[in-house]
């Protein structure tokens, strides 16, 4: 007895190559590429928000519980900052972390002009940002957000994403965010495709996937979320063959999840050890890492018109890179099973190297982290990628890392590289991210510029 | 600059063709699936287990903790019961949960006699098991087996599961236990081929699929971590179309995640509300879902000699099972996206029913789980598959349900089922039991007797 029904080809046709065409279109229908930077700083005047340090006493509405010493906002929402104690074999630690369960969206729509996909593309200030507006996501919406906990205006477009058509999503995923900062936070990255009018202000723009690349390679111009969404987008998969079979390359990451042992518990914050709390700041005593700050934002245009807020501030930039290198005509990158005591489970994939120098500028260099010195050392003539970008600028105050691919050979990164390391090609990493928890967010920027920066016909 | 390096095709060709020959392949070419049975049962009398329930007072290195109350060896390994309290917007409740953090391995090693691939199967005693000795993998090994934690002799074939060749790999992914009554476990499934002699005694036998799929439709045989294994394998893709793409599947899954808040904290055991501390047993006040007791484990002839352990035993029987239909000739079951407690994130797909029936007798009928009825009044000639299994023996004490494929109907599960569930094909199914954290474990008993249950090329 079989019922009569509309069936579907489960690999549903066209949405890689779509794509692939839309990377491959350098100007779009709309807004010509060279004309963002110029929009994006109108957004930057006309909003004219400015960004002042605070001490943690003249923030409103946020204060540190009288038990916990936790910090969280009067209407319970939102965030708290908790302490977190990561206790691994060989090493135990506490922090400060972000603490944030419910899941956000990161949105873009997407329509096509001319036979071409094009993606809504909005500029959007973030108190974090070093320069304040980014090109960012049609939308970026915590549930508190679009449940309107702090009274603001609806979030435009967001109705695309709440109950999207079957057939018009191209890409919905969960993704982790920063493990170091964030505890077990994911956000739902999605594309969904629109075929009827959309009515664009003059804070949207539609760019073709190729115009967001060709951003990609300016500073801080792409934000971190769109940076991810993007990342998550199916690729032509453009390499039948690798070094590792897809099995083999999953057998190896299950072994890496399951060979650490990583025990992380929340804490109060106030009784963790090796912080001091000030006027201005929760740092480390020995100055590493990074620091609890508080800013007020003013004469914003956001959704309300100013708030005060604690933010996450690194003590110095960052480096994050690829090793890449080409075996048997093949593109590879050097993938890293990093433990990062926030993740939901143990290790993801992230980039060769992801750390701030200053933090290991001390050590001998047999004590820094693996590659560092190949990434630094580096010889102009063998940087495929090299652009500074900051991390999401809602909880993340001028986290700026320079984002790297570094072509590299037998010396520095062997074929065989030692545990914990294995080489990928794009199309596999671009698999795993259509799954939760196997890219972390730093090699998802990557992976959004890879094929700009080492061609390959699978667009992204 | 192209390294020479010897690549390999990254879809690996061949293991699921391998796997339905075997499935194909109703006799072995060592032991008849006739024998196996008695096998089985010879290891039950020369075993000689008795398995005794007794008072907490008599749990030996077993003991309450002062201060949480929670139940943990002098060791402070295995595992431990403790609290959970779970917080949904609309329910709150408090229970005992098992807390395992280490991974263990649920390892099948393979081996081709006659161009067939078969499979080492062990006779092994778990005292939970309701006839204490079932078919079970090769090796089931925590890691407090392996490191040797309780003394005992080493696990036999662990090294094939420890360091497998590349290449040798079939299977190889993380999998949820039972999120009622498991924090977060998770252990490695994995079928590992060997080429070389493989001596066997006889506590172990080489089996085809096709002989194991036919012991799975006998009662309390096959048991739960070889089943979970077997479900984890790729089968073959047979059907290129169904009610839902790939990517609207993932996308309604995603949407499922994301729409449950759970919010689940452990808690000293002693604290939890609801529930009773007797001599002999942990219960709720109401009698309902499970208890925790103790059992002594004496003359066995496992690893150690004898021991005694607390286990969680259910109340009653449970019910377990799939609403199956064919939709433009591609069969498809109905998938619940369920929350349980225990689950790392939120929700994983489950069977369209799965609870134990007596916990809602004394509810009137809009109140119980749905599609309970349609699974219990379904007619003879509707039930597809009928078999009682027993969950992990290890952890568990006669918790046993019976497994179900009933074909349904448009007038009980509509083409357009309720927000929750949905219907995928068994090639999805097993598509997303390749990762982790996407089907659960008793939806994975059931994906591994679906080929057999309603035909298909796609064995499993």
């Amino acid at each position: 007895m079989s019922a009569p029904a509309q069936l579907v080809l489960r690999a549903r046709a066209g949405i890689a190559e779509r794509l692939a065409l839309s990377a491959a279109t350098a100007e779009g229908a709309h807004t010509a590429t060279s004309e963002v930077p110029g929009w994006l700083d109108r957004h930057r005047q006309s909003g004219g928000t400015v960004v002042r340090r605070i001490p943690f006493a003249e923030l409103d509405h946020w204060s540190f519980a009288p038990d916990t010493g936790n910090l969280r906002h009067s209407s319970g929402r939102f965030f708290t900052i908790e302490g977190l104690h990561v206790v691994r074999p060989e090493a135990d630690w506490q922090q400060p972390i972000i603490v944030q369960p419910e899941i956000g969206i990161l949105g873009i729509l997407a329509k096509e002009f001319d036979g071409v996909l094009h993606f809504l593309m909005q500029a959007k200030m973030e108190p974090g940002n070093p320069n304040l507006v980014q090109l960012s996501p049609t939308v970026q919406a915590t549930r508190s957000n679009y449940t309107k906990a702090h009274g603001g205006t609806a979030v435009k477009y967001l109705e695309h994403f709440l109950a999207p058509q079957r057939d018009q999503v191209l890409t919905d995923v969960l993704q982790s965010e920063h493990g170091a900062w964030f505890y077990r936070k994911r956000n739902r990255n999605m594309i969904v495709e629109v075929d009827g009018d959309v009515p664009v202000d003059d804070a949207f723009c539609w760019l073709t996937l190729g115009q967001i690349l060709k951003l990609l390679r300016l500073d801080n111009v792409v934000n971190m979320d769109a940076r991810t969404v993007l990342a998550s987008a199916p690729a032509l998969r453009a390499e039948p063959k690798a070094l590792s079979s897809d099995p083999d390359l999953l057998a190896w990451f299950t072994g890496e999840r399951a060979r650490h042992d990583v025990r992380a518990r929340r804490m109060p914050l106030r009784a963790i050890n090796g912080w001091q709390t000030g006027e201005h700041s929760i740092s480390r005593v020995d100055g590493r890492f990074f620091r609890v700050v508080a800013v007020s934002v003013e004469g914003a245009g956001r959704e309300v018109g100013g708030w005060t807020q604690p933010i996450i501030e690194p003590v110095q930039p960052g480096i994050v890179g690829f090793a890449y290198r080409v075996f048997g005509g093949v593109p590879h990158v050097l993938a890293h099973a990093r433990v990062e005591g926030g993740f939901l489970d143990t290790v993801e994939l992230a980039p060769t190297v992801q750390c701030v120098p200053s933090n290991y500028a001390h050590l001998p260099a047999e004590d820094r982290p693996l590659f560092l010195d190949a990434m630094l050392n580096a010889s102009p003539d063998r940087i495929r990628y090299s652009t500074v970008h900051s991390e999401e600028g809602g909880r993340f105050l001028n986290a700026e890392s320079r984002y790297l691919i570094v072509e590299t050979d037998e010396t520095t990164t062997p074929t065989q590289p030692p545990p914990g390391y294995h080489w990928v090609t794009p199309g596999q990493l671009n698999w795993l991210a259509g799954h939760s928890r196997y890219v972390n967010v730093q090699a998802r920027t990557l992976l959004a510029v890879l094929s700009t920066a080492i061609g390959g016909r699978g667009a992204l």
